[in-house]
């Protein structure tokens, strides 16, 4: 891996007392293996669960620590068993969330790697060899090339960036629905990832109804492509619309049994509600058996996506000319603690995406 | 209706509290309306909402009352506005749980009938003139005849009864989920409604699992069709079986999350698991967010089926030769009571049937 430096350069917190005060610092990458691929980080998004896990949230992750796993860079070294057919020196490849699975599970051998239950996720995991897994506020990353996607010539960096963990999460219950053109979705919660599943779920032909508490966002949701607005402080919405949905993509994270089941009801029977959040650790969802009988809905969740599926979504994209609502920042330590603040107030319309990497790490 | 009594016969409670002790009775049924059938019953199924109807768990129903929805008869009566090319006098049809709806709403024009928001159903509600609805232990039923489901020459009307509610209840999963040849569909629970499910999914071509506390059913579950068998008393079997089935059609009525958890992740990501049971009244089905993320799975329910879908399963079940595994009583007030016994006692393997009405009602 001749191309890449020994030691990567990197932003994040020395200890997670700090937020949001972040830090430079510089580490070694685990030994190169046969599969993997050094990338030059672009651009990288700042996801909520960058927020989640650098406040302490998930617990007392180790540190030095870099954050981010929405990841845009360029490859500079490919190991002797990279498939060569598909990743050369010099393209743009994009990393989200997971750097690595299996690779032997059946899941990991059925397009579901995402769902492995040994996967390797970006800054929560360590490697076998007790290396910490870095996040993308970094000069590079190494990681299974398995996991390196690539990044279509019509779209932008930046704009790629927030696709590949926020995209992904919302785009991947779409897909497992089988949404086509006429599918009524329905998408509640018009934020960093519900804006992007609006644009994605009409890019896939569907009839899209959005959904959020008040009509603020109305006008937005309509610019963006939504055919239909639900405001659920209308009073009498869950009759008003009910039955007019096929699929509820349930971005919000309000798991409340009553002001749910009201989202719930204006789905058709056998219907469908797909959640990509969770509620506070520690909190169940609780479901009412007779709703669900009577109306044949069926309730569930859907994790980030499979290497596959966000190739698809990136060329998806691409073909449509999909550009999420971002706010671009130049990465420094002050621009990192900065867009911290601004995405913990919900301040960003509607994803931060770190830049001017080259700036940075000269 | 020149061909039918002006009063019907029956056997059913006096007062919920005389409880196995069931009397004879006659009403008189409602005016019939232009859209009704009059059937003259030959066979009913007890099925086990009977019981907890008969035994005051859903509330203090008004009596006399007559219990059973699983009614297979001969239309002795058309109504004017009944459609000839379908039903005519001497036809033998089914009447399952429901006997009218509101025709009217988007569920009624759109096949799910069964979802309709103002459905009428057996033996629970009244008539808007006041009439009770009565159920099949009896020697007449009037029914709207979109309820009167054809029932196929080659089935046997004690075959038939038995399907009209527990069969439509575990095939509807079934068909909703678009079960075909290969899908690989678990059957938890192995009783009234499980055998009949083993058997229609395999009529669909599926690969079936019958899942069961202990290996006491394995024979009879192999005899029936079912292609595998886990015991999940079994130490381990959650992980022997992971990621071997699609749909999970839970028929058992155990929702414990641990135990409920195991069976389910014998699901391939992505699978589902759809109830048709529900846990006793007040009970929340509680989740595991994290469960249902990860994996993709989604859980949901599913209730009897529309007059098309049981038209459906039977035709299927003429096809198939299928026969569940039923023992007949003859209709009188002391079989109705030994037969309620039998079964609150879960002695009848596996469901119980009245037969020989012509006899009792002279």
């Amino acid at each position: 891996m001749s191309q890449s430096p020994s030691e990567f350069k990197a932003i994040g917190l020395l200890n997670l007392k700090d937020w949001p005060n972040a830090k430079s610092f510089s580490y070694k990458p685990y030994q190169a293996r046969p599969q993997d691929v050094d990338i030059k980080i672009i651009s990288c998004g700042i996801c909520g669960s960058d927020l989640h896990a650098s406040k302490g949230h998930w617990g007392d992750i180790p540190v030095p620590r870099a954050f981010g796993h929405e990841i845009v860079g360029e490859i500079v070294a490919l190991g002797d068993e990279v498939d060569r057919s598909k990743y050369k020196i010099g393209q743009r490849v994009g990393v989200g969330a997971q750097c690595d699975s299996c690779g032997e599970c059946y899941r990991c051998n059925n397009h579901k790697a995402n769902c492995c239950r040994k996967g390797t996720h970006l800054y929560l995991h360590s490697y076998p060899d007790g290396t910490l897994v870095q996040g993308g506020y970094a000069s590079h990353i190494r990681v299974n090339s398995r996991f390196a996607i690539p990044i279509p010539e019509g779209l932008a960096s930046e704009d790629a960036s927030p696709m590949l963990c926020g995209g992904i999460t919302g785009f991947r219950p779409l897909l497992t629905y089988g949404v086509k053109k006429g599918t009524k979705v329905g998408v509640s919660g018009i934020g960093g990832i519900g804006h992007m599943t609006i644009m994605f779920a009409k890019a896939l032909g569907a009839e899209v109804t959005a959904i959020s508490r008040s009509n603020s966002k109305k006008a937005l949701a309509t610019q963006i492509g939504a055919d239909h607005f639900v405001a659920t402080n209308e009073e009498g919405f869950e009759e008003k619309y009910a039955d007019t949905l096929d699929l509820i993509v349930n971005t919000a994270s309000d798991f409340e049994p009553e002001s749910f089941n009201k989202v719930t009801s204006m789905l058709k029977p056998d219907g469908r509600v797909t959640f990509i959040t969770a509620p506070p650790v520690g909190t169940q969802i609780s479901l009412e058996p007779m709703f669900y009988l009577i109306n044949g809905y069926h309730i569930g969740g859907s994790a980030i996506g499979s290497p596959e599926e966000i190739e698809y979504m990136l060329k998806l994209a691409a073909e449509h000319n999909i550009k999420p609502m971002i706010e671009t920042f130049d990465i420094s330590e002050e621009n990192v603690k900065k867009a911290w603040e601004r995405v913990d107030k919900g301040d960003v319309r509607f994803r931060a995406v770190l830049t001017g990497y080259d700036k940075f790490f000269k």
